[in-house]
């Protein structure tokens, strides 16, 4: 029995590689400060398990394959908001954004089929891609070029008869880059010239900082045809483990095509959808709070880190993540020491080694990226570590 | 942008397109008995809301890719109850058996290998294996002979290089059947001669009738290399709309890489898991009153069709589907008059068509499938209707 060459090409995560690390260092009375979680700490709102609470079914029975009818319409209400009028069929509800990434890649891939993705990014694409059988073509970015990717020069470079979308996260994760109004329309006229899909990964759409409004694909009317949005619950509600996203597009073949994978899986989570639709249905101010709190946090850490000599990074205008290059040849190397050698006062840091996040070979050896979900006191303390162990690091080696 | 080939080889659920004739025959004023749904009606035990409702946390937060250890220990204690012993690697939780089946057919499937599959057979298995791009081979069984498979030559004369796989649900949806002992060293004794897996969908496992005990592959110690099981809450504990599932196997190298799947979509609902692990940590005895439910259904079902002149059937000994060969030559053609023309007293019925479970063109069109998920006494008068609609069937035409 030999298994497929699609699952054999994918990574498994790296977290795994660290946490006996991690577990070590907790094991010897280490304090630990983990930079390199996504799962946000704010509290779920109590709305979700309210709703849950005051469901009443007596069956947890199937709902519709393309979601309840209560939970799209609070999508779609949210989404009326933001000028975007979505229809009740150009809506469907996924099983966190995961699948609704996985539903429309293997819409638009076929064997060898290629997608378009700005590296760094979010690994598991990688996995989306590569299990339909596609292929990642990456758009490389730079820490000096503070990681913008909308350069029509080299977007069109990578373009063959073989590319069927351009896959973005906007804001970024891992770098927290925010698209301008007019790179995404660069990006749409390389799309309709070139006939592709954009597939725009907006799950972190609520944090974009300095008071800066948030732009959407979905807010472009001549390319309609071709935008996918992908939504979740998870880090705009810090409600990960409720696995509730959605797909979103006006193109009807696509999503007619969608909705047969959605009702070859049955239907998302009732209840959660239950829980869902309350989180979707809060009260827009929900979001000042929270996001002050982000912007906060980014604040604080872009503070530290601009006190460390060699480290190039810029201020991430949205997510809660940013993508650093530090002033060594490997980070993973420099992480395993961090770990296993170095303390200040019996504390040391956890971040993610920016590597995993290039489909090119090499790239990104020497950055990391920082989640900022902890507390603000957490999060100096933790870039500080990094600031005395870069220092014990170079020391070390000389 | 052109869509994939792939998914424009899945079909749209038929479902779809049965729905404005129940819904016409509905406003006419009909009252329509629905024997097609696998939704059963039985209430989902209480202590899955209470475990939920109980559960306290304040960050719904992503759990272990591979599930909860809670889950996976109520997943193990189960089986243990079944002598099956699985290790705690050796069980990932899906969301609901569907996940575990993509998961395991992109596991082993490159694009154009074959999974031999007995027809007729649950629609969505041909969804999965088209997903990931591979074929599926029908293993052709028929109403006379009561859709029995394990039938060595005939298996083995569809073996061919590219075959992966053996999959096959026991007790079988949509026909009941449920394999013997010898029936499966059988299949056991093929998957091991041609090095292929079995993938047993065993969903329905709790429901066997006529006080006989079910066997499970996993009880085949020297076939455990290549057995991978497939489970789920939705029927065994009327929880369709949880998504809890769960994907079982001792392939370490299988059981690793379904892991790196597992982790690309992050995890499984966390509080439905919460309720799950409350399911699967039911009493035994819970088992025994909706089977022997689901018996009575059966038998009622079995008296009133053998009451009907022409129709081929046998008496399924579990899950609660049936498989009827009706004297028509187009069953779905006979459905629409149905809905559209006939009724009783002002009533009519609605049934699946058993076509689209066949993959071989042509086959099953005389086949319903009837799902006994009604009230006895409904039953009965929803198989009446189908006679009395027969007889009228058969004089229109004359």
């Amino acid at each position: 029995m030999k298994l497929s060459k699609r699952i054999n090409g994918i990574q498994a995560s790296p977290i795994r590689k660290f946490f006996k690390y991690t577990e070590a260092a907790k094991k010897a009375g280490k304090k630990v400060y983990f930079l390199n979680i996504g799962q946000p700490d704010i509290k779920t709102p109590e709305v979700f398990m309210e709703a849950i609470k005051n469901d009443g079914r007596e069956i947890i029975e199937y709902g519709p394959s393309a979601g309840t009818p209560v939970m799209i319409d609070a999508v779609r209400a949210y989404y009326r908001r933001y000028g975007m009028e979505y229809g009740e069929d150009d809506v469907i509800i996924t099983c966190g954004g995961s699948e609704a990434l996985r539903f429309i890649i293997d819409c638009i891939c076929d064997f060898e089929d290629e997608i378009i993705i700005p590296e760094p990014f979010y690994t598991n694409y990688g996995a989306y891609v590569k299990s339909s059988g596609g292929r990642i073509v990456p758009l490389t970015t730079t820490p000096e070029n503070g990681y913008r990717y909308a350069d029509k020069e080299a977007i069109e470079r990578l373009i063959t008869p073989r590319t069927r979308g351009f896959l973005l996260t906007n804001p970024g994760n891992p770098t927290g880059v925010v698209l301008t109004p007019e790179e995404m329309e660069v990006i749409g006229q390389i799309a309709v010239e070139h006939d592709i899909f954009i597939i725009s990964d907006e799950v972190y759409r609520e944090f974009v900082y300095d008071g800066k409004p948030m732009s959407s694909f979905g807010q472009i009317a001549r390319i309609a045809d071709r935008t996918v949005l992908v939504d979740s619950v998870s880090k705009r509600f810090s409600a990960c483990g409720a696995r509730i996203g959605a797909v979103l597009s006006k193109n009807r073949e696509l999503m007619d095509n969608i909705l047969k994978l959605a009702q070859s899986r049955l239907c998302a989570p009732t209840l959660e959808q239950v829980g869902g639709a309350a989180l979707y249905g809060l009260d827009p101010s929900y979001f000042d709070e929270t996001r002050e709190e982000y912007q906060r946090r980014r604040d604080a850490v872009c503070e530290e880190l601009l006190k460390i000599e060699g480290v190039v990074c810029m201020k991430p205008p949205g997510a809660f993540y940013i993508t650093v290059k530090l002033p060594v040849d490997n980070a993973e190397d420099f992480l395993i020491w961090l770990l296993r050698e170095f303390d200040d006062d019996n504390e040391t840091v956890m971040f993610t080694p920016a590597e995993g996040f290039y489909a090119t070979e090499g790239m990104g050896r020497s950055e990391i990226r920082i989640a900022y979900v902890l507390k603000e006191a957490d999060l100096r303390r933790a870039v500080q570590l990094i600031r005395l162990a870069l220092e014990a690091y170079k020391n070390r080696k000389s």
